[in-house]
């Protein structure tokens, strides 16, 4: 079921010091800052050859990171996210293994412009899992 | 500079319940559990198609990550790993920049038998960041 590892997401306090630490520090391919208002961030792709780092700050009052950061204000790894062929398939699987999926297990169109899903970090290593159709 | 991220490492308290999280709930490859005594820890290799995930639990007494799963007891990622294709000028760079490098700076032989160096998070969006040379 499980495809390559879409990306790793990681919060951060402040946009412009996350990008200058991936660009200059550790010499990476990072684009411009793009706001996904719909989803309460501002984000910055950092290009590895094999994946990518999501680099994302809060946008709005409700963005989905604020309660994070408020606990981790250095920043951190908020969620990792695979691919998979079928989300409904792989949702019916998962609650069929007694594995909750949050919201109503209804898949919303995520920041890629593609079917994505969140899985509860209790069922999961302690980790929030994304999946996302590829 | 960055290369391919190589894993992300999960710390787990139990590496039984996660390899079936990760083999029969994610439906992935997983390997038989590896213990890596040097390193303090047992691994579970997690294959995806374009990089890996291992699953890390505390082995022996002064495992790096007890601490880290006495704050964090359901588990949750631990570091990500990238590759460089040389640590020395790495190192330097990173120095010359102002980052702060774990240790005394002298890369170690890591769990795949390659120098690795470990990154303050503080200097890294509050993430642990393993260099590894490819």
């Amino acid at each position: 079921m499980l495809g390559r590892l879409n990306h790793v997401a990681i919060a951060v306090p402040d946009l412009a010091r996350g990008t200058e630490v991936y660009r200059s520090m550790l010499g990476a391919t990072v684009s411009a800052p793009q706001a996904e208002p719909a989803h309460g961030v501002t984000v910055v792709f950092v290009e590895l050859p094999n994946t990518k780092i999501e680099l994302l700050e809060p946008l709005g009052e409700n963005s989905p990171i604020r309660a994070f950061l408020e606990k981790n204000p250095a920043g951190g790894i908020h969620h990792v996210c695979y691919e998979v062929a079928d989300i409904l398939a792989a949702r019916d699987h998962l609650k069929a293994e007694g594995a909750r999926v949050l919201g109503d297990g209804t898949p919303k169109i995520g920041a890629h412009g593609k079917p994505v899903l969140f899985l509860h970090p209790k069922d999961f290593c302690g980790t929030l899992v994304e999946l996302e159709q590829a």
